[in-house]
């Protein structure tokens, strides 16, 4: 059975965010798969890159640098057991569907410090091996997400752009820079404005998507898909 | 004299954004601005949106719905703290900087939980007032920033793209929907793979380019800037 992990940031079990989640689990478990939840606001997890990441001695205690201190961290083993924990659900995982209210056009700041503090160098990356030979190859990335503004308001030439346009950081800049492979997000336009009747249909096509998930091919995700 | 807000995020008073964020209090404070810091880190500010940003009742305390919780708390003066301060030092000023190194693609996890947390409907942006019309229109903002890669990485038609590519969500996405005009952005690439010499001369440059900074005409933040 494959594994997935959701990466799972909104603060009410009732939401639509909510309720993707939980068809997500339910969906993929029927098929076999085994899923784990990192469900961030109940877990309150930390998402400030800070020296409490480093268990014990500083690499260099003069002058802290993050993204130095992390890397030799993770060598000798000595980051902070929630990392470890969740870079032990990404190590396992075939699938990580990371699922959220869009927020500033990117993801809530507690799943961007999920980002920031466990796709440490050495763990998800490792110059050279980046891009297409990041250290995170051979797994699936799904970015799944509902929005406030509606698709006219994301459409190419609309007043915030094409939808794509945001979708660079995040699927370009941090999965492909792992060696993840992407496939199309999933995107529910401004549920809050719908019908209960729409967001239920929302429902169904998602569970109706991950019926036949495994076998899309990963998007091209170069700067062709997003800016063309 | 002209009022600065500078939010600033790097755990490392001795980096070159510690160095960077000194270098435009000193020159903007001899310019007779006065000049606020917000230190996000040192502050250990709160990226996490949640119900603790909420005093006293909520407006739906059966299904918690953070954009309007906040919105709804703004409007009755309920909003937290940290919060009310942020909000002040931002209507009180002519022109923010942001100073942060690149993660991911994007400001680091504390930063875009400031975004996430202070720019709240009603005080920010509130609907048909947005982009043009937002409610911090008058402001200008300005992303300065460091970089892991290198300027060639970040080139059109290099492996990471071009770096316009990733100031869409910060400075459209965001600043420019609450009405603020954008300056160019203030980027120092690969600090960490450059000489202390080179170093210095980044920081000289900035000081340089503050010295003339009012009279610098905002940037046309429409997607042919971005992806032209």
């Amino acid at each position: 059975g494959r594994k997935v992990l959701i990466v799972y940031a909104h603060q009410e079990p009732k939401s639509l965010n909510g309720s993707l989640k939980r068809v997500a689990v339910e969906e993929l478990s029927k098929q076999g798969c085994s899923v784990t939840v990192s469900d961030l606001y109940a877990m309150q997890f930390e998402p400030r890159a800070t020296r409490n990441d480093i268990v014990g001695c500083l690499h260099n205690s003069e002058e802290f640098n993050y993204g130095v201190e992390a890397w030799e961290a993770y060598k000798r083993g000595g980051l902070s057991n929630d990392l470890i924990e969740e870079q032990k659900k990404v190590q396992e995982a075939d699938l990580m569907i990371f699922q959220f209210p869009l927020y500033w056009f990117s993801m809530p700041a507690i799943m961007k410090g999920w980002m920031d503090r466990v796709l440490v160098q050495g763990f998800a990356h490792e110059f050279p091996n980046c891009y297409d030979s990041g250290l995170l190859k051979n797994k699936l990335a799904l970015f799944s997400f509902t929005t406030g503004g509606s698709e006219e308001m994301y459409a190419k030439g609309g007043i915030s752009g094409d939808i794509r346009y945001l979708l660079w950081p995040m699927q370009h800049g941090i999965m492909h820079f792992c060696g993840v492979k992407v496939l199309a997000p999933h995107i529910c336009f401004a549920p809050e404005y719908v019908s209960e009747e729409k967001r239920k249909e929302m429902l169904i096509a998602w569970a109706q998507r991950l019926k036949t998930l495994w076998k899309e091919e990963p998007i091209n995700c170069s700067p062709e898909w997003y800016f063309k």
